[in-house]
Parts: C-alpha cells; structure tokens; sequence
C-alpha cells in the first residue's frame, strides 16, 4: 500500500492510503488514525476502531468532521476509514445517483451485473481491508466497528454476521431495516436484484432474529433527523431486539440532525463504550 | 439577518445566517457556534471569540473541522465565524487566484480601486458583525479573536489595533510578518498600493512597537509546516515582542504541518486562555 500523506494530530497521525483491493478490482483509498501508542518513542500494537461512512462520503468524512482524534488517542485505539464503495469503475450508471453506485456501496456483496464483481465492500471492510492493516501497521486483531446512517447499517451486519470478529459494535443513525425503506429497496435491488428473500441477510432488523452472538448494540439517533421516519426506523429494530432479548442501547437526542454536528457530539461515548470492550479502559 | 440552518451540537446549536453587509456592499453569510448557556431554558448572554479562518476557506472549515464546540459549550463561550471576502461581486479578477479576491480578504481595508469600495474585511470583523450579532443574538459585549494563517494574522492586528475591544487574542500559524512574505506581499500591493508605509498599520510585527495594548500574544505554530518559512516567520514577530517587552507565548509543536489536523490538536488550550481572560474560568 503507498502511502499518501501524513498529518500529526493529537500525537499521534492520521495517514492516508492507496491500494489495490483484490475484491472490489479496483484502486482504493482509506484513512487511518493511528494514536500517540503506536508512533511514540515505544511503540506498540493497539486495536482498532472501523468507522463505515454515510452516502456519498469517502474516508476523509469522519477523520475532518467527527472530532474523535482526540478520545482515541488518550483511549490508545486506532480507527480506519474505509471509502463508501468503488471508485472510477465506469460502470454503467455508477455516478447517475448519489444514493446508489458510486459512494453508495451499501457494505454489501453485489450479485448482480454489472456490480457484481466489483461491489463487494462486505468481503472488502470485513476480511480485506482489516488484514492489510493489521498485517502492514501497527494494530492488534481487536476490533471495533461504527459507522452512520448507510455506514451504520454496514457496521450493524457486519458485527451481526460475524461472532467473535468484533468486540463490539455501534451505529448512528443507521438505515435499520433497509429492506422496507427507499434507500435500502433501491440499492438492494439494483446489487441483490427483486428477490426479496436474497435481501435478508444484509439487514440488521432481519438478522436479529438468527444472530449467533449477542453482542449489544449502541445506537444513536437524533429526533430531528430529516431521515428517520422515511429511511432510518430504529424503532423496528430495537422492537425485532427485544423480542430477541438481544440488548440494545438506543439513545433517542433530542433536536439533533443528521448531520456530523450530531455524530460529534456523542462520538466520545461510542469510543468508551468500545474501549471497554476493547479492554482499553 | 436571515437565518440559513441551525444543527444542534453538543447540546447548544450551530447556526449559518445570511444578511448584508454595508461596510462590503455585498450579501455575507457567517456562522454562530451558542453554547448551551445560551440556549437552554433560562439562556443568558455569553462572550464570544470571533474565529478568522485561512486562504480558500469560508464560514464552515472551522466549525465542521476543529473540533471546538465541546469545550466552548462546556465553557459557555460563543463562536463566531465570519467569511474570509466579500462573495460574488464581479470584480474583474477576484476568482483569478486562491491567494487574492475571493477567499482572500486579508482582514484589511483595501484603498485600491476595483477593491476599495467592497473590500473592507477589517471594518466588517471589528465592528459591523460584532455590533449586529450582539444586538440579535444572546451575546454580551466581551469579545476574544483567534485565527489560523490569514486568519492568525488578522486576528493579531484586530487586537492590536484596537485597545479594549478583545479580552485576549491567539493564533494558528499567522502570517506574522505579510509585509515581507509573498502572500502577504501580494495582497498588500493589489489591495493598499505599492507604498509600503501604508503597509504597516495591516502588519502584526509592526504594530508591535507602537502597540497602545501589552494583550499577552497566544501563537501556536506547527514545526512542519510547509509554510512556515516561506510566509508565516513567526520568529519575527517573537523579536518584534521580545525588544518591546511584549508578552508573547509562541509555541513551537514538533511535526504539525498547516492542517486542521493540528488546529483541532490545540483548540482547547486556546479556548481555554480566551476562557480565562473573558472571565468564563
């Protein structure tokens, strides 16, 4: 992976990357924010947080907007920034909407052409992304994941298909049940094609009724968010939760939006709430 | 002025307002960080630190990427972002260039025609917004400045050119010494003329020796700074205080560069000195 550039923030440095991804055929970039722990005089491994970004973000999004430099490097925990899908494939109608294709890859695996072979961002934040940095910096196998809105989705399936990936798992204001809303109908039929039953796997709400591992679930979600009646729901997961006695944490903010002054304000807890989990506190 | 949006962030709200602008001749937007205090049940007039932002930049880099609206809510201290120039007149040659026109107002009161009229950045920070955000909105007469490079600079000649308006001032990365530095250089000459006596009133290091005002001088600056010797010479002014005997902490932090990054490392110090000096601790 070649090496972008480099800020000192907090001590420690934010850095970004290109690579080739293996599973999406393409270039990708990514951010990491590696804290004072893992670039000091002695440094060692830390774990790391994976934060899955909204619509039309790329992995500069978090890193400028969320504030969170400054909890991690105290709490000694890494965060990665994955892009929010491919990039410059020239694929038919990649770039027609802001809501599918280009900066809208869901963190699913495409089935469908001609997505299929390249929109694989599932495979990529959850196998591949996770052991080049791991192999290449200097991070343990602990790990966390995050993520909004579409990112909070993603970050929900990815925990809840994978026992044991993830030490523990939070959202803001994720796409909760993508199969009944127009984000999620959209994109699943475009990558998962119109069999809904094919959906079910990639939705959070969905997959709470089989999840193995009862990881509880930190979800944030601001009531004046100009999606949440339309798109969001959290209501029907943390409904699909309780009858599952799976615990979930869903904090209801009173006047807050959609937007990164939202994810700011709470993006400390969510660091503590993994640092625990991550036995860094 | 006509309120543009409002997000609520760390329980107080950001607010973007439109209104025109007499000292500009143009229409200006700014930006309002009011704390809780300000906002909650029982609200009450807060200080305010006026924030000038760089080159290129307008009312939203510093409140989407420093980072600043914890501690200023936990402080009660307001924000205030102005833009950097008058926006969308149509004089020839404002869009030419990052570093003169649009985005690059300097802080200064230009004398030179096209920019004379319009060009009146210094009167519109000093006086005209102040004078309009503290008659509506919830803000007391108390008032500190900071800023990063163009900003820095501005900021620095707004406190010493006007004895008792500001509590105290800091900077990031100022251009300490524009009279000798191609930016500043540049924007003198196309704004004030080619005398460079008419220079000095708008430079921070010749304003040291007949400074009426010993206001302590906070200037935090990154050792990697890929502009640190080309145009910002902190050095000069620390020799300009040094013979005058005027207080100046200027601090040197090894590896920062010019970003964000390393405002968003070093904003709460320098809340916490306005904090200090407008009586909020």
């Amino acid at each position: 992976m070649e090496l972008l550039s480099t800020n000192v923030c907090f001590e420690g440095e934010h850095r970004r990357y290109r690579h080739t991804a293996a599973a999406l055929g393409c270039t990708m970039e990514f951010a990491v924010y590696l804290p004072p722990a893992a670039v000091g005089r002695n440094p060692r491994p830390v774990p790391a947080l994976y934060w899955l970004s909204g619509l039309t973000c790329n992995d500069q999004n978090f890193m400028q907007k969320a504030g969170a430099q400054k909890q991690a490097a105290r709490l000694g925990m890494a965060i990665v920034c994955p892009d929010t899908s491919p990039r410059g494939l020239g694929l038919p109608g990649e770039d027609d909407s802001y809501d599918f294709g280009t900066g809208a890859g869901f963190y699913i695996n495409a089935t469908e052409q001609p997505w299929a072979p390249h929109y694989r961002m599932y495979d990529y934040v959850v196998k591949e992304l996770p052991q080049l940095v791991e192999d290449q910096l200097l991070l343990t196998d602990k790990r966390a994941i995050s993520g909004h809105s579409m990112g909070g989705h993603g970050a929900l399936i990815c925990a809840l298909k994978n026992p044991g990936r993830y030490a523990s798992v939070s959202a803001f204001a994720p796409i909760a049940n993508p199969s009944e809303c127009p984000w999620g109908q959209k994109a699943f039929t475009g990558y998962l094609g119109t069999d809904r039953s094919r959906w079910e796997e990639w939705d959070a709400t969905l997959l709470i009724p089989t999840a193995r591992e009862r990881l509880p679930l930190l979800v944030d979600q601001g009531t004046s968010d100009e999606f949440l009646d339309s798109q969001l729901n959290p209501d029907v997961l943390a409904d699909a939760c309780e009858k599952m006695h799976h615990h979930i944490n869903l904090r209801m903010h009173r006047g807050y939006d959609h937007s990164y002054f939202f994810i700011a304000s709470f993006i400390d807890d969510h660091l503590n709430h993994h640092a625990e989990a991550l036995g860094l506190r």
